[in-house]
């Protein structure tokens, strides 16, 4: 099976369904702030893994279908709110909904995905005990976004931050959501213990690779790659595994530069490509590259404990394509 | 049984057992922001109500806690999202959440509320099909105040609006919560279905009568009593029910009066109280108290199907006593 189209082939047929959750109604508004970024494409990686999960206990992937949609309206109503809060004005080269719809339109049409995430899940054919286990992960998962979320902002105004606390953060702010979907597709799909514990390892571990190397990227590619400007994430201080890494590391006028650059708002290109290569010179850009292998190799021995299938072969490919994406 | 001995006596009771989901934890932020509006106070109507409408149908008005917790977290968590949309100051004589913590810390603890009231309403003992229409109906209810809140925001901004759409935008953001409020209890307590759809339809027709009783306190009372400003509602359009009538029935120089005045931010408080007199001079404010009368009378008769109770004899009570409040 090939990973690439195998995306695609389950990215068609989970927005077909899904969209049964975004029927434009009136207020029109409301509505069309809620299908503004749902509709604007993306890889459905979450909505994948629920699927694959699913389909590596019972060889059934229809099934997560309800929960894949809830899952997806909760991340798409997380990014909007999340949006206003980082005054972002982009988000998948389009407007974030408060920029095109004006902030109480915003705020509320991320309180309608979230109510929908949780129609979407009511309609999972589980019995009443896996529904309430279901239910109170997803429960706890938006909690933990909301923590995470939290202390991102929180760290952006802080000196510096420890490796502990920034894994903390984004187990909760990235982790979370990733290690829900593999246990939910494993409950769903009917997995022992042990196999619920593996899908649930898996997505965690899977979530942190997809952090850091998201972290990585930024730090390491042009801007044009990823349509993202490096320098703001070094003018606002972002705590990211590399910046965390280098602060940690930095010593004597190293670490000046550092206290005088990053997270300053006033740093001029010159000086911010000086942190960019300061970066490197600390070995942090590479850390952070093992890192991400290092919750590679988790996943992939977490997978150990599950039956041969095509969709474990899935899994193992999915992991390795998320420390190889360029973008 | 007196009404007053009875809202203390379950306030308490209520106040006790939905501290368990407003448990403070780290990052304290967050929590403090969620429990800000929560723990400051209030006569917990909605709970009074999922209560006792449990008991007139099965005698038992414990089993409605949960529910009346999900109830009121939910209704904190619009309150707080909706104080940043209307850029309130105050709620509850204290400094609204987004004002004392901050506005991402506000968009947080209230979403972090609307995820605890899903975790309250898994806690209720009920059948699995009962809970799948207890939460549908909640997360319809949840769409319904968006849907109301977006259309108040939305009305400000216009001209006139009709009775009909008043009417439809208040069924949406107060009467859809008091509506769900009464069949929930109902459903929760085992009900016939037209035991449900009579504690529904009481419900629906206590928000109204309570909306637009506030509606006429707020044009009656001396700003003192209510501890609100009058002239803010008539300065920024705020489509009430007097209004509308009044917009709807003014010709020649009233009309112009309030072309002039309603709706004019920069109003002189004389000009702020002609259009006050002229309310009355059109009789609309009386009409809004005939309205008021009219939902207390499709209340009462709602209830006819009911058993004879004490808990009857209290949704009696509370429905005169929406009326008669002088806040």
């Amino acid at each position: 099976m090939d990973l690439q189209n195998e995306l695609v082939k389950r990215a068609t047929m989970f927005n077909t369904y899904w969209q049964r959750y975004l029927q434009l109604k009136k207020p029109t508004i409301l509505y069309e702030a809620s299908q503004h970024l749902p509709f604007a494409g993306g890889k459905r990686i979450r909505p994948f893994l629920a699927m694959v999960s699913c389909e590596s206990i019972s060889g059934d992937s229809q099934k997560a279908l309800p929960f894949a949609a809830g899952l997806e309206l909760m991340h798409n109503f997380t990014l909007v709110h999340d949006d206003i809060m980082d005054h972002s004005l982009l988000r998948r080269n389009l407007p974030a909904v408060h920029i095109k719809f004006g902030e109480p339109a915003a705020i509320l049409a991320g309180d309608l995905l979230f109510a929908k995430s949780f129609e979407a899940i009511l309609d999972t054919s589980v019995d009443f005990p896996t529904f309430k286990q279901l239910q109170q992960d997803f429960i706890d998962c938006v909690i933990s976004i909301c923590e995470g979320q939290l202390l991102d902002i929180e760290f952006e105004l802080r000196k510096t931050v420890t490796e502990k606390e920034y894994l903390d953060m984004i187990s909760k702010k990235t982790g979370a959501l990733f290690e829900l979907t593999g246990k939910g597709g494993a409950l769903i799909g009917g997995g022992n213990p042990l196999e619920v514990t593996a899908l649930q390892t898996y997505g965690m571990s899977l979530g942190l690779a997809f952090q850091i190397w998201d972290d990585y990227l930024d730090m390491s590619s042009k801007a044009t790659t990823l349509g993202k400007d490096i320098g703001n994430d070094i003018r606002n201080g972002k705590k990211t595994l590399i910046a965390v890494h280098s602060l940690a590391h930095a010593t004597g006028k190293h670490k000046k530069m550092l206290d005088d650059i990053f997270g300053n708002h006033r740093a001029s290109e010159h000086d911010v490509m000086k942190v960019y290569d300061l970066f490197r010179e600390l070995g942090s850009v590479e850390y952070a590259q093992q890192r991400a292998a290092y919750y590679v190799n988790q996943a992939k021995d977490a997978l150990s404990v599950l039956k041969p299938s095509e969709a474990k072969e899935l899994l193992y490919q999915l992991i390795e394509y998320t420390v190889q994406r360029e973008k």
